[in-house]
């Protein structure tokens, strides 16, 4: 497998595709090409023998957004689940840049991909909480970054994580000890003109930009959790991420050996889409393109009626003719994603496909499985106080997180 | 005065003297031109009025190495002396890169001259040791770096300080918190196009090199030690190091305002010369060019005798006629560093330029000298514990440190 980074991650190349931590943008407008990003990137199609093995493996059936495709990249699972099968443990690492108050629904997939792999596999897991990051690069003030992730935090622990399991952490406040020695060991291994093939830096971007990768890089390592992992510098990580973080973790892969540790493992989702359609990640910029975890009912209501993108043809007698175009239709992605039962889902799609439900329909039963999710969201966060935060981002060891 | 940096850390420039961090050399072979350093760097001479201020206020004798020029060069001072005047306090900041296990005589000139700083103006002081950058520059490991911070740290308590208003710290030990957000809050001011501009980097460089500097920079500025001055932001900071750690300062003075920092005071020292001669800072890697504080008597006889470059003449005869060449001479050089004797000096310096002293009669006074001061240094060392070592480094509020 081609562990040496290639140049996805700058403007440049072959094609207009550009995905990086900083910028999703397909082709032309078009979809986001994913086998195009599996081939550039160097990582593999997570096939379905690969699925079927983790639920083989964990006694229950794959996530939806696994058995769906959702995450549909890795690296180097096979060697986790390898590890798991001869009865060793591994851990999750998982992260969040906190540059918004509150989160969409596209931030609480890899959260709600995580909660299921760590309730699956029974393994703990840390989360990073990048405020220094977005201090850089959204030009935040560090006491607004602070403030940011303690409120994404929230978010998080409304997922349902196990805190028996689970270190929150927020670069601001952990780094140093081990965490900087790994920094350091790292940063060592890597020139300039490596983060600009990688993350396509420039000359006249600023020193806190060029020294952060490594900064993502190090919970990879389980020697930067001293109060969770002492003695276990072999234990493996496995990342569950949008496939826009790969850079970060070409670039731990590729020094990882150097300095004597294993190679993260990763398992990599597609984006979810913008209500407008499919050619990225959602834009905070705009709230319309996106449904909010602190949107009400009625906002869910307004905004799948006006912004999704229908694959529904232009008049009633041509959908009835024609059917939906399903490839470009946003409720039966969104669905997709949210609506549990299968035999529904299916049903939906071939209806819609034949022209025998129309749009309307499709929508009203995206508002009432969006609504719900979101309702229990905001249920399970309004019980989330100060005190949990600081319990679960607390520097402290975690006896039972592999039991 | 010129603040903003300039290419005085690169190789390059309109003439051959390189004087940055990692590297000191004279042009063709010869002394380096400070006059031409100070006009490069934008900084600015200490003159004698200055120098008698600074007795006035302590109102004590001026340390040797001011009064005899070693300290020559500084920026903003004289606000320090205002402050200090008016009755407020000041801090002073000084380090060292922990490079080696033993040092040498010239690794003494910054602390010994902080030390009397500290004594006459009674003000707290941070000691940074850079392991960090070692580790980085040196590939030493993270281990073996921090080894050599704690013994280092040895020396340094043994030339005397005040443990009620000293706080020695190491990179890797500390940083984190408050410090961390200075870090960042600078590395966001400074562009790559910058520390190329200063230091010299090049795109070869790794990434821990280029985010290396804001390290160096944030002890100027208080409240990277909240345990020592919360609530002081304004409390003004006064560095005395070797002029070629200026570079990093005029960055941290570009940068400080921006983000509503004072910037730090500086006053800054001449290299101290190889035994060879005065071409630039002594060699860490050929042991006799330099006087070790673990050096016995007789090295230190042996040392001088067949190394410390003579200005005496070739013949008794020649030299009885011409006199010494005082101005290569470093035997002298090094007796004017450290023979306290303002009388005896010049006497020396009359009767061995006029040619009626020989080189060996000089050379003996140094080896007297020399001995002496390491023997003392010698023995204070010997009783400094790993107690001592752990009290001067711990994070601790420093009640006393402006009575």
């Amino acid at each position: 497998m081609a562990e040496e980074p290639k140049t996805g991650g700058s403007r440049e190349g072959e094609d207009d595709q550009v995905v990086n931590p900083w910028e999703v943008t397909a082709k032309d407008g078009g979809k986001i090409d994913y086998d195009k990003l599996i081939e550039k990137f160097g990582c593999q199609r997570l096939d379905e023998s690969l699925v079927q093995r983790v639920e083989r493996l964990t006694g229950r059936p794959a996530h939806v957004f696994l058995r769906r495709g959702v995450f549909f990249a890795h690296r180097d699972l096979n060697e986790i689940l390898d590890v798991y099968e001869r009865g060793e443990k591994f851990y999750l690492y998982t992260g969040r840049g906190p540059s918004s108050e509150a989160l969409h629904l596209g931030h609480l997939v890899p959260f709600m991909f995580t909660k299921y792999l760590q309730d699956a596999f029974k393994v703990p897991l840390v989360i990073q909480l990048t405020d220094d990051e977005k201090c850089m690069w959204k030009n935040l003030t560090v006491e607004e970054s602070k403030r940011l992730a303690r409120e994404n935090a929230k978010d998080i622990i409304a997922c349902g994580f196990d805190i028996t399991r689970t270190f929150i952490f927020s670069d601001f406040s952990y780094i140093g000890g081990s965490f900087y020695e790994n920094m350091v060991k790292v940063a060592k291994c890597v020139t300039f003109n490596k983060v600009v093939g990688i993350f396509g830096f420039t000359n006249e971007d600023h020193i806190g930009k060029i020294s952060f990768p490594p900064v993502q890089a190090v919970p990879s390592f389980p020697s930067s959790f001293p109060h969770l992992f002492p003695g276990k510098d072999n234990l493996r990580c496995l990342i569950p991420c949008a496939i826009d973080q790969d850079p970060y973790f070409r670039m731990t892969r590729d020094v990882a050996p150097r300095i004597g540790y294993q190679k993260p493992a990763l398992i990599e989702s597609s984006f979810f889409p913008a209500l407008q359609g499919e050619t990225g990640k959602m834009s905070a910029s705009d709230p319309n393109s996106a449904i909010y975890v602190t949107d009400s009912s009625k906002d869910i209501k307004n905004k799948v009626n006006r912004y999704a993108f229908s694959g529904g043809q232009d008049s009633i007698e041509n959908h009835r003719k024609n059917g939906a175009n399903l490839e470009v239709d946003i409720p039966v992605k969104y669905l997709s994603f949210f609506l549990a039962d299968d035999a529904e889902l299916d049903h939906i799609k071939k209806e819609y496909g034949a022209g025998r439900m129309l749009t309307g329909e499709v929508k009203k039963r995206l508002i009432e499985v969006l609504s719900e999710l979101v309702e229990r969201h905001r249920k399970a966060r309004a019980v989330v106080t100060d005190e949990m935060v600081d319990a679960f981002m607390a520097v402290r060891p975690l006896p039972h997180m592999f039991s």
